[in-house]
């Protein structure tokens, strides 16, 4: 928290609290606590939740109406090889700690629900082999899936049809004219050929939802598959979207 | 060029020039070549320079007919203390080289023509200090210009109404929910106050174009200045927009 922008320290909170109780017009009802994203052990929640129930209780013996406590988000997800806790298992020592408090929860998992809940689909461009490397140029770029190129992310590949083929240590890469732009680098993949599709998991949180239409690239298409049925939701952006919004002043 | 997606080595282009030629539908009348992105030297331009021109000898003993060479893109602007050469002394050197060449030269300075021909205006949404730092907080974010999250880029920031307040060291940060939404770190900005405004310099190049709707924030109006003339060309997006291309399958 010290070196970041988000919310105020134990400190400082005791004073807004203090103060909010002096104004008329405030009602301070509750609590707010994030301690970051993509965690993969219930530790820190709990170190946490036991900082913020001492606050509590300090607030408590200031008279502050307190009924709701929100613990924000956080709970990991697997993407490789991590094991996060289920949320059942959150959920039991969340309760345990705060059952007889007589407050609201309310937490923030959305990277839980969606994350994998989501695929982008893309197709094998082309594939080159260089003294050095080999390469899988597919048609999803950066513009689709940033996380690989924003935060070093590490996303599950896998080819849509298993033909039980050889394993070979590739870069998978995207159209767009900058080497920043992978899906993957170094990567145990079997060997893929041109024309076929590759899924790359995990794509459901922090996905199209952070997806530009850098070099000019049109977003893909939203299809929601619900058991057999798969369904349309967002269609594919045309040239014509991209420019649409621009206005003749020129 | 060994560990990225991009181009032939010089061997494998030979290579591939001398299949060329043994093709009827295939004339090779060109070479290109890239070999970077905001450089702020003239040493590697030139030193490719002679590696393609002894290559281009090499082609023309073949007996190709090649008549243009691309250099591609990659000369530097100022960001921040960078002293990129002029195009003109990038074309004086170019020109000297290759001028008894025969050759069409072809070049794609990009970032040359547009990158300090943008700015990025943004309004201070609040300041907030803390024991460890000072911070300002802009309607900006890193879906509007990505670069400083995504490269750890330099733009320079500045007041768009200069007011001769002291200095001090600020983290510039949007409103996005993550800690790497911000536009500079340990930057010195004079003491800015909610409301005003602040201008991102050097944001014509990799900004709009790299832009998201991340955290569902429709993107923003861009407008052409022309001498003492304002005109809006793209027109500010809305949330309608931000949902028009879904269907209603749901």
């Amino acid at each position: 928290m010290k070196k970041n922008k988000f919310g105020l320290d134990m400190d400082a909170s005791l004073a807004a609290y203090a103060r909010a109780k002096e104004m008329q017009a405030v009602e301070a009802v509750g609590m707010d606590c994030h301690i970051g994203s993509q965690l993969t052990s219930l530790d820190p929640f709990l170190e946490a939740l036991d900082k913020v129930m001492a606050f509590y209780a300090k607030l408590k013996d200031m008279g502050l109406p307190i009924t709701y406590l929100d613990l924000g988000g956080g709970l990991g997800i697997q993407y490789d090889e991590e094991a996060p806790p289920h949320p059942t298992e959150f959920g039991q020592a969340l309760v345990s700690r705060t059952k007889d408090a007589g407050l609201t929860l309310v937490l923030e998992p959305g990277r839980v629900i969606v994350g994998n809940a989501g695929i982008l689909v893309t197709r094998v461009v082309y594939t080159k082999d260089t003294p050095s490397k080999h390469f899988v140029i597919v048609d999803a770029a950066m513009n689709d899936l940033v996380r690989p190129s924003l935060y070093g992310s590490y996303h599950r590949l896998a080819e849509v049809q298993e033909k039980g083929r050889e394993v070979r240590t590739v870069d998978v890469v995207g159209p767009i004219c900058e080497s920043s732009d992978f899906l993957a680098r170094d990567r145990e993949l079997p060997g893929v050929e041109s024309g076929e599709l590759l899924a790359a998991f995990s794509a459901g949180a922090y996905g199209f939802t952070m997806s530009s239409q850098y070099n000019s690239r049109p977003r893909a298409a939203e299809v929601l598959v619900d058991k057999a049925e798969a369904k349309l939701i967002r269609r594919r952006e045309t040239y014509e979207d991209l420019v649409a919004l621009e206005t003749d002043a020129l």
